[in-house]
């Protein structure tokens, strides 16, 4: 154990093993988990000494000997669902077949009929088939109701004829490959589409239908059997919804859904799962981040100093890892949280009742927005924290931000998501101002339709009044409701001058704005609702606590001028702001080990030569290095082909003096 | 040619074909560039079909084929140096023989006595030698006086022992393979440090010296036989530099160098050479997601409208794209800049003249954390900017992010030159609160000393008096200097209650705020020099001042609550800055793709399917997929071996009905 490191976990105000249960709701579970994860760990085939060297080939084949192997591992142990998917988290990686499970299963579930359910998923369950999810056309992505390819029923032989429709995206079943060959059947052009930034363990394709049949009974159409269709489950690549529950009959009559907002609970799903995905990659960098942050020692901090200083324990490193710190909590338990409001939505939604659906909708696409990029953004600040090794693929951190970046640009485009945050926004302003009721979650929003001259600073007594909950929420609320009042103040302006559609896009900066500081209220609420977990003890609460302050208050001092301006701020309360900064700093620095350790991430999933446990990075570093494919020959064989002779032919043309 | 590219540039306010050879040196220059450019582009060595579809081992390969092609192609048509620089940078790749030249070359040049260049040079020229940088060590990177290898003379056989010393680093040549086998020597172990987040064509190496032993003339000594050196061109990775002439005797006796400051001169041309590249960096970025955002159409703008809008009419994709493009052109010609800077700074330390090399260095390392920033994370910005197909690394944008964004780390780690950058402000705003005089580029510093209650709002009579350069720049003035008043006083506070290293590392925060403050203006005052050039045709020239305006306008926008707080700008200033930056937008958006056609950046370099100057995105992109390596077979070895095994089993087992 590197000493450092040592001393760091010595000096902790809290035992981090006794948080990680509560992290992961309770130790029967926490332990269930980890024999999950001992079974992956512990099987050669998922060994990851591989994973740095080999080409976009050998990890694809790689990924699907992994997956092959997962399956086994499920049958052999008869895990749970739960229990197989936490198996697949332990691998990372992208698995070829991630689309089947979170995606295709779950399109048959949630748009099938009972008969076409009955038919396909023990299919695909025990993976007799294998389907993937094509919605995106080169040419469309956002925009559904753009796409190109179209489904033509044709009565006569009752079958689907993919070529042409206009009545909104539908999901088909569409087989593509020989069950046999699994070569691509007539009419059917598929392949990959090439090397991406990351993803390479991933064969995304490319489809090209050609005038392809199948039977009607392979357009999923719920809504046929069921007039009261319970929304359900599924990945949807896009803000527009597809018209899920349309149906065709036999003779080509074609019935639009009752509600298209139905399947709206579906995404809050799929967004629970996202931000449960940033909170695991930020969780794995900053605790790379730290980690050789207490190791890493460079330059003095005082010059007098006998030992260089530990990089943590420069202003600049704190100032950029503690608020990701911050961030991997708040995702953590954020995620958590979505999955119960996915369920009390399904709840009330199946009572017919409506009401939570626009608040959960209009929430969830500004924390998606936001929190993809926070982590996307916060995995390069971790890389670049470790300075030149942090290039190096072996700390861990190139991959985990080229596999994670693109979930900014899927499931909804960034830009797009908090624009649509702030249409409703806008509207909830407008509701407030007429004196309307607001969803409890959004009551805050009415202080946003107050004159501004009322408003009245803070004149806290001193830096400790920062370090409490309610003012820090208060603030965080009163900087968001600011942030609203000018995106409304500035859309109704070019309202006044231009047509909706400009108005609403030359608007956009201080909307999206505004979505983003809702967003931020919202998910320091639910850090702070799984701070107040009574479960977790004293000692790791307060530490949990000054990590939410340091986090509330950085985001309120970005915004220090601003609510100074609107006298929501004395200069004596951004004084003691900043003093409480530079305080909270010093006690989380004390703990950040603990902190990261809680996560309870292993160096096998971490694969990181930086974020070791033991903190040898060193000799892990020069290890690793020595496998480089590179280094299989004493001189390469490019430099064989291609500088040996000309080297040779210059010497042999001019001379060579004895060195 | 796309229909909507071929308007927009029909549609464009100037010429872009009268531009291009302005940005470039004249028409002269510019012809004999296109000329080396196509030496490069028509050779098929060159080809660039392959490059994303090799391994790291084949792109280092075909790097080093690339590199021995350029030495012929330079002997053959008798190339000048100059033009063999614009030759490399017509590839784009990182070169294996790059340090070769742009480090270790200079090294010799910069540091050696008259012998041991005569010795080495025609050598390392000739390529009969090939050489490299050592420096940086696993442990030790910014911080150079804690290296760990040493050098021990050994007066007896006059030779070093790479071993131990205690006099700060030195430079030395040594020879680490055999001249005919290219195998490492005895007591030396070399290799490749393994796989990166980019650079696959780079073996960049570890090196590992166990006591060997180097004649005493292989220690660089240039100051030895020179008394009165001329600081010259050497690459150095680190803030803190080399004592680069100091000597040992042939007794041993070791002589301290004059001044350690002489060689500073030497890292300006360095850090041009860096702004140069972020230009280039940036300039391709936005070529392809400008000319991507008018062919790519996506959702409506207006519900009623009958086309879908292209991307590029978005607010958001113009609130991002915009000020990148303004950056572009800002490093472009503050890389120019920089390199006559260097030249002047050469002369007047020739003459003994000591006056510029402050201002000199304090500023760019401001300048090299800013643009480097800036460039990297614009990258990315624009590579999002093109939606799902900015992944794909047909894009051409991921490769150059992963290229490019270690410029953040070597040459001086940006948090590292932030805050020398600050030291340097720090010490003018104390000499100016004296009322001492500061270098006329800083006099304007003197305002940050002014108390702030006589400050007085500009009170603007309406949008269009932001559009006036002197009212821009003495925002951006004003902008800096409170940001530095802010810093000094917080640097105060700490010194009161603290110890210096504590205060300063405290402080660090607001310091750094005020370098990257201070950087933007210089770096607007570069472009607005650029644009000045009074050979740029009127009707450019114009397309040019908006786009600075645009970028010095959103730079106010973004600290404009706190400008306002300072009772700088009035609400009303406020809400004018508002409608010039929505009218901004407008003009530069029918130029947009005349400015970027203007860099002239060929299909070659872009190498990117979305980029080209054709706008055919989807015809490329489909084309190039079907080249990628996992779609030589119809069925992948991975599917055959791991997949359909798996999938036969279960049929085998369970049955399979007719689909
Ligand atoms: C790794 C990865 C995996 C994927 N997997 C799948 C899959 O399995 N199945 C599948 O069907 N799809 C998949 N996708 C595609 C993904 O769903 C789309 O890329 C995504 O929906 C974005 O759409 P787009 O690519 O059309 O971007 P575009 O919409 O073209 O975005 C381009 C630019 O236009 C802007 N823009 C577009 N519309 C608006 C608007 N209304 N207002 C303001 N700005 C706008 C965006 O902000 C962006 O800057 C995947 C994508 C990635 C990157
Ligand atoms: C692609 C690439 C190519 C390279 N090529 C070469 C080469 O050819 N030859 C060579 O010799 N080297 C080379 N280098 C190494 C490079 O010069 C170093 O990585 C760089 O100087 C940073 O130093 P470091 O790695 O020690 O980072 P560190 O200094 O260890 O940085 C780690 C963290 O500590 C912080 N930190 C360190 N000191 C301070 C301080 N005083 N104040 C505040 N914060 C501090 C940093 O901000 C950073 O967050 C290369 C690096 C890269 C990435």
């Amino acid at each position: 154990m590197n000493p450092d490191l040592k001393a760091e976990r010595a000096g902790a105000s809290f035992d981090p093993k006794a948080l990680t249960p509560h992290l992961y709701g309770g130790q029967a579970r926490l332990e269930r988990f980890n024999a999950v994860r001992r079974l992956i760990e512990e099987d050669p085939v998922f060994r990851v000494d591989d994973y740095y060297f080999a080409s976009r080939e050998e990890r694809y084949t790689r990924a699907m000997e992994k997956t092959s192997r997962l399956v086994q591992l499920v049958k052999q142990h008869n895990l749970s669902e739960e229990e197989s998917i936490v198996m697949r988290l332990c691998i990372r990686e992208q698995l070829p077949l991630g689309l089947h499970w979170v995606m295709f299963i779950p399109a048959i579930k949630g748009q099938g009929t009972p008969e076409q359910q009955k038919k396909w998923l023990p299919l695909a369950q025990s993976l007799r088939i294998v389907g993937t999810y094509a919605q995106t056309e080169m040419g469309h992505g956002t925009f559904l109701r753009g796409l190109e390819t179209t489904a033509t029923y044709d009565p006569a032989t009752k079958q689907f004829v993919l070529h042409m429709s206009d009545h909104g995206p539908h999901a088909f079943i569409v087989q593509i490959r020989d069950l046999d060959s699994h070569k691509p059947l007539p009419g059917v052009s598929v392949g990959d589409i090439g090397p991406k930034l990351g993803y390479d363990s991933m064969d995304n394709g490319f489809l090209k239908l050609d005038h392809v049949r199948i039977p009607r009974d392979q357009m999923l159409m719920k809504f046929a059997q069921d007039p009261k269709p319970s929304p359900v489950w599924i990945h949807v690549w896009s803000p527009e919804r597809p018209d899920d529950f349309a149906q065709v009959s036999e003779s080509g009559a074609y019935t639009r859904p009752p509600n298209t907002k139905l399947s709206y609970g579906t995404m809050i799903y799929v967004r629970s799962v996202m931000i449960s995905d940033a909170a695991r990659h930020l969780q794995a960098a900053t605790t790379i981040a730290i980690r050789y942050g207490v190791v890493r020692r460079q330059s003095l901090l005082e010059e007098t100093a006998s030992k260089e200083t530990q990089v943590l324990d420069y202003n600049s490193s704190q100032q950029q890892l503690f608020p990701l710190l911050g961030w991997a909590y708040a995702c953590h338990f954020a995620g958590q949280h979505l999955i119960k409001m996915y369920q009390d939505l399904q709840a009330s939604l199946n009572r017919a009742d409506l009401s939570m659906l626009e608040y959960v909708h209009g929430t969830t696409t500004g924390l998606k927005a936001l929190v993809t990029t926070i982590a996307s953004e916060g995995l390069e600040t971790c890389r670049k924290a470790c300075g030149g090794h942090g290039y190096s693929r072996f700390s861990g951190l190139p991959d985990f931000y080229q596999d994670y970046v693109p979930a900014c640009t899927y499931e909804g485009e960034n830009n797009v998501m908090k624009l649509q945050c702030a249409r409703y926004l806008v509207k909830c302003f407008r509701q407030a101002a007429k004196g309307r009721n607001l969803a409890p979650e959004m009551s805050y929003i009415g202080q946003a339709t107050k004159p501004s001259h009322t408003s009245k600073p803070l004149n806290l007594d001193g830096p400790d009044a920062w370090l409490h909950w309610k003012i820090q929420s208060r603030v965080l609320e009163a900087k968001a409701c600011l942030s609203l009042a000018a995106a409304v103040r500035e859309l109704d302006r070019q309202l006044g001058s231009t047509s909706k559609g400009k108005a609403w896009n030359n608007a956009a900066e201080p909307l999206s704005a505004a979505a983003l500081e809702h967003s931020q209220v919202v998910m320091l609420r639910l850090l702070e609702g799984g701070i107040a977990t009574p479960s977790i003890a004293d000692t790791a609460r307060r530490a949990l606590e000054s990590l939410r302050s340091l986090l509330a208050l950085k985001l309120i001092q970005a915004q220090a001028p601003a609510l100074q301006l609107a006298n929501l701020l004395s200069a004596m309360d951004v004084q003691h702001l900043s003093t409480a900064v530079t305080k909270l700093l010093a006690v989380v620095r004390r703990d950040a080990v603990a902190l990261v350790d809680a996560f309870d991430l292993s160096d096998h999933f971490l694969n990181s030569a930086l974020g070791r446990y033991d903190g040898q990075v060193y000799e892990a570093l020069y290890a690793a290095a020595q496998k480089s494919t590179l280094n299989a020959t004493p001189v390469t064989r490019a430099v064989q082909e291609h500088l040996q002779p000309l080297m040779k032919f210059s010497r042999a043309m001019l001379g060579m003096p004895k060195l």
